[in-house]
């Protein structure tokens, strides 16, 4: 593997996924695949599992990670080329990407978009510059459009509770009170489409579409009790308008999950990329009960971080 | 040992001190001990002595330490059960504390605390949801109401310079500018009492009573000259009003100690958990003569927690 | 090597480029010497370049490095002596320090001048303090004045890039918006006098002399043009008035180096320590061009620091 900033970085989603199995019941069995090698994880932003799981992750196969606030331990970033840079940012990632270069065997990289230029966003701009300067294989720890670590753990944490060879999975919007990145969203429509194995629709507002380029031939139906019937797996998520983009535009707390909600499903497991705003996005009955496996998704993130660095450094 | 919150989960205060020292004189005697394990420490205050002893004890075991800042590199944590997040706390406790519980096998954390309701911090609400939703042995760092690592290290200091069977310890308030914890005050109470190897009294201006739940049967003395007389150890500590929680009451500079107050002790040995307000708490002579430990207290915090560490381990 | 603030502290500049180059050559060549030694790296400032050199390099040799955001993470520090603490710092430097003597086997500081005080930067009081408190080996990160580890990072790129005896080595001013500390230009001008290998000048607008007691018998020339010529190596880099300290008193923006500026030198190699602000102090077509050294110092941050370590760990 190249670079891991998308489902089609992947050749096989199945393979991946068995491979981080492989490393969940035997954390260890690589651990001197990475020796001498070093990951920079530079982080634009915040993080709690990504952060963690990584490391643990890169320290599993013997790689040595090295991590970076940019903005507050480093310095604020430019990404515009050409830029006169008489304003806040010190340091073009040209430049920063060139000396992450000459630092790091892999670069690992947290940029969320910054929704002040919907096409910038779209176009990835930010890791794409540090593709670009590094010349390293990169991972994304979530970018502008797209979060593949943690779409990869929710691969792994469907694969490992589903009792049909189909399981219809739903994606559903919930509220929130901030606009959000479609990141999640975007990402784990991409690689439920990529991986093919579930019957799978998204339920939302209307005004709240996702592009279709992550969404492809999904069913969006805008009646979420609808959309939820005998669903297996729902995955729970807020994002903002894409269409005009970052805008909060329905407010309506009947979207947030509830067992109420649950009655028309086939019993299904509920699943959320956390943090996860509780009672806002969903309920702690639902959190809080056994159908949820948001705790599982999260420590699925080691064994797909685990399986995209060992396939990194396979090359 | 399952956690380490308190005095109370140590079953003998001697014998961890006596692995303290043991650790002191040979830091690497269980450097295999904790291979593989790993423990979180999540920050969400300052920390100087904590943050550095504390990884530097677990990698002399052999445990490996990962550290978050959880309201700047992480995500604002709510405590309360059953809240409706549409605040500025980001993630619940319940789901980050359970993903810790996937990611470590030791949980540290510090949590000072908040000064907004007596009860809850008294409760020790916040350490106590780590508790209860990681699954994890808890090392407390500091929590609302007690520093157990801190009066660990304090009693090691105490051990190591006493001369006579039973010194007399006194604990004195001393002045400052800002609304302190009771933490170290509690702790340092509530050792000297477990250990029960000193004439042990606390002195404080009226309004200053610690809870009783820590300083037990201590006496109190409000003169503070009469208190210091004859002390063989002097700690001094700034807390701020319990009964009128978190209140600044006593602005009255001559509790600063000085050379002067020195007098009537027995060429006392002066300890404060450091970081100390220079000529506000303490003195500039006494700080920096022969008779303060406080260096030696910090360099103990090393050998606390690894003695602390090791007991967990071993369960 | 005692400790590493200055040139001065250096025994054979020459000798210690050839021991970074070797490094270069074999990085993990020494990697048990510093086994079981721990580096406390602590920043009162933002730092890319040097924190992660710093780690890799100690890395490299065994040591263990462990870091420390001091303001942040940490307590702010006071710096005066006698200093009554009842303003913002929360911890003295004397205490600090001390502690960090007993944690550590050598201490790394960065510490930026205040531009408070001219003489107090010019004395290097921040650095000085950790010395004397500390009793370890101080490695200087950047401090008041000076930015060793950077200036022995130039003096080897310029060591494997001259095609001469005796280049001629430009140092020349640059815009910029902010005021800059003289650290970098004071350094680079102290160490290739000391160096000794090159014809050196160095060119800026009047009223921005540096300090005599850094560039020693370096010639001074005012037009940019003239300085230029025939240069083989040109250092760009702003710093703000020494005489009126701290003032940016040039707004000229003839003094960016751009294309057009080269045409009277040597077909220089251009220099600049990063961070650079694109298009105010260096044009984005030197930067982008294979003149620029700039990534290839970056990288030799590395070599720079663990042959500074491992002078260090030899005593």
């Amino acid at each position: 593997m190249k670079q891991f900033i998308s489902v089609k970085d992947v050749e096989d989603v199945k393979l991946l996924v068995r491979k981080a199995l492989h490393y969940k019941a035997n954390p260890l069995k690589d651990s001197t695949l990475g020796l001498g090698k070093r990951i920079g994880c530079i982080f634009m932003n915040p993080s709690m599992r990504t952060r963690l799981s990584t490391q643990i992750a890169a320290k599993n196969l013997g790689i040595e990670p090295i991590l970076l606030n940019a903005g507050s331990e480093g310095w604020a970033l430019e990404f515009e080329d050409g830029a006169i840079m008489n304003g806040t940012s010190v340091e073009h990632v040209k430049d920063a990407a060139r000396v992450f270069g000459k630092y790091f065997d892999i670069l690992a990289v947290r940029a969320f978009p910054r929704f002040q230029n919907k096409e910038e966003d779209a176009n990835e701009l930010i890791i794409k510059q540090f593709i670009k300067h590094s010349g390293l294989p990169i991972v994304s720890l979530e970018s502008s459009t797209l979060h593949p670590l943690q779409s990869l753990a929710d691969i792994i944490t469907i694969t490992e509770h589903k009792k049909t060879e189909r399981p219809k999975i739903v994606l559903t919007w919930a509220p929130h009170i901030k606009s959000i990145p479609h990141c999640v969203a975007n990402s784990f429509a991409q690689w439920v489409n990529a991986w093919g194995e579930a019957e799978f629709c998204i339920t939302h507002p209307e005004g709240y579409e996702l592009s279709k380029e992550f969404t492809g031939d999904a069913r969006i139906i805008h009646d979420q009790k609808e959309a939820l019937k005998n669903a297996d797996f729902v995955y729970v998520k807020n994002w903002s308008s894409y269409k005009n983009y970052g805008a909060v535009e329905c407010t309506d707390t009947s979207w947030m999950l509830t067992q109420n909600h649950m009655k028309v499903t086939n019993n299904a497991k509920v699943m959320h990329c956390l943090p996860v705003r509780r009672n806002i996005e969903l309920s702690d009955e639902i959190l809080d009960s056994e159908n949820s496996l948001v705790s599982l998704q999260a420590e699925n993130r080691i064994w797909s971080a685990q399986a995209v660095l060992s396939e990194i450094l396979k090359g």
